[in-house]
């Protein structure tokens, strides 16, 4: 993935054969084809490098010979698990391995690392980094490590809750969204992702059933997955999750937990309508559900939209946010808002995790926020995301593909009329890393559709290559 | 504990009774008594206090109207498990609740917070902040946050193993240790502590049997502990563990892992002999153990003392350790270094708990290596433990207490004659944390064995309180 790929040349010091076998080996060992993905099918795989089958066939061999891939009778090339000592990571995964998708949910997170120099990734879910306010950064980190503040920044573990600054700079700040927490119900972690898995491992215990919203995010489903959690998709429509069917999945499968995103929903950008917020907190009360309120793309949507943990007074959501979309990913600075009664329960679990959290850097958020550093940066970045939003779907367009929702923040949910678990490789290959739509259903299952990132898919580039990989795939 | 607790007063503006309650409420909020914990008899406490008998059965009885104490008949009061609305916290301790120790494993961890203004607590496992470098922190954040490198480490998510730099320096620091690592085999994490949290979420799976050190670290049994395992102690002597309890242990239990700390054993302080490192890899080797190392301590002594992972090449070893210790335990930087089949399954379980980890501060901390500045620092504190032990050991033996092994680094274990369990509410009282013996045995038995951070234990103020509570509980 550092570097856009090469057409396979019959010039080059190695065989087509071998250039070819080392692509798939390269795609491979980087987790971006994952074990039990399927490989092209022989005829396939020539028509894209414009190659013989021979050559094809050749190559599939020499992969075969290296142990990375094993052959299946009548059925193909498959990439093999890789040799692994743990049980955990030999354990079959739910899906047969026939069917799973191409790219991992932890391989498109390692696709956000080691980006320089790549092209932007339409597949990704963070701002492109010149988006971001570094001069601001620079200024508060530097308020923060002054010698007054450093040594009770660095010296000792500071405050097991997080930073008290920045547990009272919250305290304001989500009175923007409604959101009523004192300092004392805020829980610093390392990043949102981090706020997330310390609530899950505090209010679940493996084989719980927990609500997540489908479409929904690929890492949640994994983490939950991982914790050995059972997950029970909600279907999404635009004004909020299907309550008749979530009252189902209550009655028949008792779960613990329902995992949503209320604001700037991740894939479809759509948001929790007032009056279904209103009847999902009466179904959750009645069956005693906790709600984990994910608000990671808080920042980029007007203020004024309705949040669970709004209505419900943090009584029984647990509300959850970070910094990393929209001031500094690595900085990992995230937190939960909790009912009073959680917290140290949450706390413990935070200690026995990581102990506590980098107080300088939740110290230098602080700063940002109190100086309405944060404020002025997430209305410049939601201005410039209303062009690129309405560039991206210009391009869209033009490309023959369609919105299936109304782009809004970050994100275009988009139909683009081929099976795009079988263009992500085509496209990645071309340099450009993609988000199929596999990646948003529990059960990975192939679909049209495809998360398109508004602020990485401007280029031209990409939508040709789009095309291109849609027209090779029909022939 | 965030201050001295002053003797009950007379002429105060709260009755004795009410000023007797409040103390004990404080304490069971503040978790210093855990649940389950008896409160002491009514004669002893009326002792201790110098008050009437009346006026504790008075403070008794408030708190149990206040639900914070529970009464059983013919036995006492004890601690009431807090309302809790989740299983995993109500769940039923292994260990009953009539012997349950007062202070757990989480409040010692919260002992570490807070401490403004306090007294130096002998019972915590970090140098007193006035030990650390200010200056050399200071100025290296200044580099790695200088204008040419913030954005880098701030705008993007990084390295998901961790920076690069900070892997580098580390693969040249382990080798003064006699271990080799690639930086390809090492995993930076939010301190020592995510990284044992790292491993054991990577290798384990709940219901796995575990070998630990007995005595041992209790914040490492608490997790093992939360995360579903089944922990099985095996005695340490000077030599190390013992090795025939541990192979009766692996043929009747099957375990899969084994914790322990090669060097200044927590709370123990000794060293892991070669003879019984062979010995142990052996052992580990016929039943296909994972060794996991915790090397927390590393930096506090002489760098020629055997690791099991320089033994085993990283074979079977799982190498912990971090900065906390030494550098800025706010910075949270730790490490991993792992077998190199096994750096793709822990980078996963990184990405999904916390996405990745700080790198300005991995950056910094870096540049500390590089400089050798944390070698020179690492020298001088040596030096100046070697004064403060010599002083705590002298002190401890005027008080009547003696040391159970030879101490080395940070600690002291020693016997004071009383049973450290209930010595603990009364020095706290008195303003001391201490870290009573119970702590460190799976099973929370009482003992009269107590761990001393000579560090923080020089102060002849806290012998005579001993030596008082002591003479208090024999009365």
């Amino acid at each position: 993935m550092k570097t856009h790929l090469a057409p396979l040349s019959r010039h080059a010091g190695s065989t087509l054969t071998e250039q070819l076998a080392a692509r798939f080996a390269q795609h491979i060992r980087e987790r971006l084809m994952a074990p039990g993905a399927r490989l092209p099918s022989v005829r396939e795989c020539a028509q894209q490098h414009g190659v013989s089958p021979h050559t094809v066939v050749a190559a599939y061999d020499q992969l075969l010979a290296q142990g990375l891939v094993e052959a299946r009778a009548q059925r193909g090339f498959y990439v093999r698990a890789p040799a692994t000592p743990t049980r955990r990571a030999a354990a079959p995964a739910s899906s047969p391995a026939a069917t799973r998708p191409p790219i991992d949910a932890t391989a498109l997170i390692r696709g956000m690392f080691q980006r320089e120099g790549a092209k932007p990734s339409p597949g990704l879910g963070i701002l492109p980094p010149d988006w971001l306010d570094l001069p601001a950064l620079a200024g508060a980190l530097r308020k923060a490590s002054s010698i007054t503040n450093l040594g009770a920044l660095s010296l000792q573990y500071g405050d097991p809750a997080g930073d008290l600054r920045l547990r009272e700079a919250l305290t304001h700040k989500l009175r923007e969204f409604g959101v009523q927490a004192a300092a004392s119900q805020i829980i610093s972690s390392v990043g949102a992702t981090h706020g997330l898995d310390i609530v899950s491992r505090t209010l679940l215990q493996p084989g719980d059933a927990v609500l997540v919203d489908e479409p929904g995010w690929a890492v949640e489903f994994a983490r939950l997955q991982r914790l050995g959690m059972r997950i029970l998709p909600v279907p999404r429509d635009a004004e909020g999750p299907d309550l008749a069917v979530m009252q189902r999945l209550i009655e028949a499968h008792k779960p613990r937990m329902y995992v949503t995103v209320s604001v700037l929903h991740n894939p479809t950008g759509g948001h929790l309508s007032l009056a279904r917020a209103h009847r999902l907190l009466t179904l959750a009360q009645e069956a005693d559900l906790w709600i984990v309120e994910d608000d990671t793309y808080a920042w980029l949507a007007p203020p004024h939209l309705p949040r669970l943990a709004a209505l419900d007074g943090l009584q029984r959501t647990l509300y959850v946010s970070g910094f990393s979309k929209v001031l500094a990913p690595s900085w990992r600075v995230g937190f939960i808002a909790a009912p009073p009664a959680l917290v140290d329960a949450l706390v413990d679990t935070k200690l026995l995790g990581t102990l506590s959290s980098p107080a300088l850097l939740e110290h230098a958020v602080a700063i940002l926020l109190e100086q309405g550093a944060l404020r002025r940066h997430a209305e410049r970045l939601r201005e410039r995301l209303d062009g690129a939003r309405a560039r991206t779907l210009h391009l869209l367009e033009a490309a023959g593909c369609r919105a299936v929702t109304p782009p809004q923040g970050l994100f275009a949910w988009i139909d683009v009329g081929a099976d795009t678990d079988r263009l992500a490789p085509t496209l990645l290959d071309a340099g450009w890393l993609t988000a199929p739509g596999s990646l948003f259903h529990a059960d990975r299952r192939a679909t049209t559709l495809m998360r398109v990132n508004v602020a990485s898919s401007g280029e031209v580039g990409f939508w040709r290559a789009l095309e291109k990989a849609r027209l090779a795939q029909r022939r």
